[in-house]
């Protein structure tokens, strides 16, 4: 029935559609497998897309050639860049989401893949052979055969529902749990554990009294995520602020008794970073309000989202305290909160390039791998679609440095730490957090991504022409002088000191004062060439001029690291031949198997000796 | 939690979201509650509107002010007048959906209603007291009151799917199936049965060769479901036509053994009109090819409905045979065909309101009444939804004559004569079917429903408006006379005999072969006055002229029959005090509880002497 694919994506959440796409568009002939082809990308959680370092990665997505950001440009209902009265390193392009438009054009876009097939059905087990993988078998007994296999399950396997005191089986509110594909890999040796996650309740929004809630509008000239030349916001919805109070708490006590997250029904361990209400008026006692973003699902939709309010307490008691939220008084539910728990896979059983060590040509991506979040599921799916594509061609992988991108770090943390609760980025998480900014992620990524044939001609000339714009706006910037009696008063109505000889433009923008706003009333000569650029070369030059020392700092760090990241240690290395390495960090080794120097020093477990030990060895 | 509501409805399926839409359009506080919210309206098997029979049915719920039509319009990508070359009691209206847009429509018509609330659950059981509903229980274990409730569970209770040996719970292809309600109505007295339905697989659009395939564009002038003024389409898609041929049955022969109809592992009974394909080529041995009509799911989408090829038989088997029809040499399947079975609730338990005799204010409608189809399932949610309502608010029930709409025939012959396999509307089902034509459903409805406060203003006024137009019409065209040397060349040139004396327009254009067209050449003074008229006003006078004879003819049989149908009987009659009956008629009677001697007579099992021995007692 099936011809034999090169890649089989099994899922088709945020983490499936972009390795579907990836593949295919790199040229592997792709079967994108689905339990229900009515709820491909869906959105299970908030509608929205980006945020603290997951808008990073959106960019970082699609710098690369991934879909998710050209398709939350196209189905957004606002959008803020977060953090923009601190450093350029903390800038976050966020946007709400469409709810049902971002799914639909997920489809849309898939279909207009010539080279990706879909097939809707329940994948039950994989097919090996050799320790190799060759395909998939399917709940209706159909054998598929691929060269590779790329696991994308999210919150499906053995999913149980908890509200309350109830719980049921499903993979999300409305939909069927898978089963089979744990089992199979624990006794073909693979480590599993539960994790668990939670959602707010949705609610009416003709129920509820924005006059007693505070609005947030969108940013008054909207960015966008994609470097390509996609459409602005011309309108957007707003979304409004309110807060818990201590009514809300104590009414929310009330049905600690009956949580499954307390009684310790709840097995799987939640994500610290995205907490229930519960558990922070639980952790947080003395705080006495938490803060809701009312959050619209669609630009028509009455459906809204309660931001903050993630629970699986009963939901009489999530009614209950719902209605003492300021303008929630008459608050009509549409679908309560929940919490659910599902099998992950311990992610230190993955290569870098997220293929298993266990079974060649398997991969796994996304929430499986113990990941909280569209945006980390994305660009693991991503990542995994083209290690996929270019193993079984032969070709060296894609294997992004920390320093490289949010999405080296994530991978480089999973595969090397591990983790124990669902994982999320955080820029705290990137040390080298000023070089991996959403303003440039098209400047690290695309020329690679390019050379790869994923990222297209046209992203290639838009980054060659931003990179060129930049140079020659620093050049010149560095190249015109003023003069103090030119400018000195300018200067002091811009509240910022006089210069006492000639200085150069570039040194005035460094000032923190001044923008390229006012470098233009200082050299009004230059304002109309200014003008001429583009915005994203004008950002990227202002920001190289002002945090020059930052960057360069950083750099350096980096390639002190990248040394490191240089010494490669063979993939089949006999750490027991090494008598000097200590027993832990032997054990933690051999279970990683780290593909560089750089890598072994970031596994837990691992000391600095055994690291002079292992150079020692490899002949450095 | 929630307050009380005074009708609650049970899935959001055609029965449930129309039903939804007229109680609370009417005025009623409406709690519509459903597995998923993601899913509501969903079109289960192909997606298009209307078709024989149906398509009036469509036309009559715009006419009742119902949503079906007006839904229609604004998605479908196709539309077509089929039996144009018939009669006008057979012009049957029938349209193409995007089934995605389809679905996104309903759900944004409903959050549009403000009487309407929605709920996420399943509904487990029915609550009762005293023998009177009220409220329901889910899933959660809320109990939620109301005064009545409208069960419209479609195929999901008990649902069980089969593909070929194979088979598995589900309400629908990737959905869960809902239990509890059948085993309670049960336990209360209801009888219950299986029956079956099936659909056909869906493949990819880009993998046929539609030069091998027949085109089927839509109507040139197209038309559209509501009398309101709804935009026309200015482009459509295209469906194709190919055939299966003896090749093709010969591959699917090769897995009857393995099929879950013939082997008896489906116990229910299918719709006969709606055959399988394995079902046709069995029953009718001789036929060496069958249509197929090759439909697109939408605008963009690439995925393709096979009509005509529903079937349940093995996967592997559907796709090898698809191969042998020409132009699907290459297919590739996104999903394969099966069939479900599903419990229903033999509709003779029911009023004409569609209100169980069992329990009052519990109300059925849809596919648990053992009908197929979504027109039929639509009408009659719209039917319940509209009688619930007046029930709670003591008003008379709407109950449509068989003389009067097709949605009163369809009741009529679900409540009186009960069906055994899935019911399906045909014109043949009709006595009056020149009467029920789709071009005046208003005519006949819409001041029935404006009278109840369901149809609005606008329907009323366009409705006037056009029989305004069209009584002038007549009075005009019987007025104008023309003369037999004005007009006997024209005549000739029309291939229809001269006039020998003076004749009015009226009388020339009864002849088939003259239409408004011809008459304005003829009458060129009149031309413009007759380009002034709507469309609409045209074409049901021309009707009215041309049929003018078979339209009276029906209109005195309804006279008679109504006589009969204006004869109450009591609704606690005493049958068993009645000793002349029949004992066969005496049951049915006992168990239908006609409300007239008209539905009495339409019982099967009652014979004309039982109702002549009626109209005796009840006082004629
Ligand atoms: C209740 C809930 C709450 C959440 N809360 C948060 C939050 O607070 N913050 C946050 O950042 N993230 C949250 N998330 C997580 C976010 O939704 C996920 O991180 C993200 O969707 C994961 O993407 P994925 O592609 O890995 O998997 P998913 O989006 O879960 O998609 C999995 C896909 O695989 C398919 N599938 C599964 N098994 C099979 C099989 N055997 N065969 C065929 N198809 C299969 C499914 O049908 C589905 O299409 C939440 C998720 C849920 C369900
Ligand atoms: C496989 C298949 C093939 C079909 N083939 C044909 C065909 O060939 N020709 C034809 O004319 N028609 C066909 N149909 C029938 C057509 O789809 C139905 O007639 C029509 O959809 C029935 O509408 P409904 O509103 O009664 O139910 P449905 O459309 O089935 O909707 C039922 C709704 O109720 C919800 N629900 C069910 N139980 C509960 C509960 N306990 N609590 C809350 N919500 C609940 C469901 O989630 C769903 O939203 C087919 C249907 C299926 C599934």
């Amino acid at each position: 029935m099936f011809p034999e694919y090169d890649v089989i994506v099994v899922g088709a959440g945020h983490a499936g559609c972009e390795a579907a796409a990836a593949a295919a568009n790199m040229g592997s002939k792709v079967l994108l497998i689905t339990m229900n082809m009515q709820t491909i990308a869906q959105m299970s959680c908030n509608p929205a897309m980006g945020g603290v370092a997951k808008g990073q990665i959106v960019r970082e997505i699609d710098a690369l050639g991934g879909q998710s950001g050209l398709i939350s440009d196209r189905t957004m209902i606002q959008f803020r860049m977060l953090n923009r009265s601190k450093g350029p390193a903390m800038w976050s392009p966020r946007c709400q989401s469409d709810r049902m438009l971002f799914a639909l054009d997920w489809r849309q876009t898939l279909e207009d893949i010539t080279l990706v097939d879909f097939w809707q059905d329940t994948v039950k087990e994989i097919l090996i052979k050799d320790g190799k993988i060759r395909g998939v078998k399917t709940s209706l007994g159909i054998e598929i055969s691929s060269k590779a296999v790329v696991l994308t399950n999210g919150t499906f396997l053995n999913g149980l529902i908890h509200i309350g005191e109830k719980n049921f089986g499903g993979g999300r509110t409305g939909e069927k749990a898978a089963t089979g594909i744990t089992e199979q890999l624990v006794t073909l040796g693979f480590e599993t554990g539960r994790m668990k996650t939670g959602t707010p309740p949705r609610v009416d929004g003709r129920s509820l009294d924005y006059s007693r809630m505070e609005e947030q509008p969108g940013d008054e000239n909207p960015g966008k995520f994609s470097y390509k030349e996609t459409p602005r916001l011309t309108k957007q919805r707003s979304c409004w602020i309110t807060y818990t109070n201590t009514k809300v708490h104590e009414i929310l006590k009330t049905g600690f008794d009956k949580s499954p997250m307390f009684s310790g029904r709840i097995k799987g361990l939640g994500p610290r970073y995205c907490p229930s209400v519960e558990d922070k008026i639980n952790r947080f006692a003395d705080k006495d309000r938490h803060q809701i973003f009312v959050e619209p699902e669609g630009w028509t939709t009455v459906e809204v989202y309660v931001n903050g309010f993630s629970t699986s307490l009963p939901e009489d008691i999530q009614y209950k305290a719902m209605k003492e939220i300021p303008g929630f008084e008459n608050v009509r539910m549409f679908r309560p909160g929940y919490a659910i728990e599902y099998d992950y896979f311990p992610p230190t059983q993955l290569k870098l390039t997220l293929e298993t060590h266990l079974i060649e040509h398997l991969y796994f991506a996304g929430q499986i791998n113990g990941t909280t979040g569209y945006e980390e599921a994305a660009c693991q799916g991503l990542m995994a679609g083209v290690n996929a594509h270019l193993k079984i061609n032969e070709q060296n992988p894609l294997i992004l440095k920390r320093s490289e991108a949010y999405i080296g770090v994530l991978i480089d943390d999973l595969v090397n730490k591990g983790t124990e609760e669902p994982y999320r980025m955080f820029t705290s998480r990137a040390e080298y957090r000023t070089l991996l900014r959403q303003d440039n992620a098209d400047i690290r990524l695309t020329e690679k991504s390019a050379a790869l044939g994923l990222a297209d001609e046209e992203r290639l000339s838009l980054v060659k022409h931003k990179i060129d714009q930049t140079e020659k706006l620093v050049e010149e910037l560095s190249r015109e002088k003023v003069f103090p009696e030119e400018v000195n008063d300018l200067l002091a109505e811009f509240e910022t000191s006089p210069i006492r000889e000639k200085t150069s433009l570039l040194q005035l923008l460094k000032r923190p004062q001044l923008t390229m706003d006012h470098i233009k009333r200082i050299k009004p000569s230059m304002a109309s060439w200014l003008e001429s650029l583009s915005t994203d070369a004008l950002e990227q030059g202002e920001i190289h001029i002002k945090y020059d020392s930052y960057i360069e700092k950083e750099r350096l760090m980096v390639e002190k690291m990248n040394r490191m990241e240089d010494l490669m240690i063979v993939q089949n290395f006999n750490y027991d031949s090494v008598s000097a390495l200590s027993f832990e960090g032997r054990e933690k080794l051999k279970k990683t198997r780290p593909q560089t120097i750089g890598q072994a020093s970031r596994i837990s477990g691992v000391s600095p000796s055994d690291i002079s030990v292992l150079m020692i060895h490899i002949g450095r």
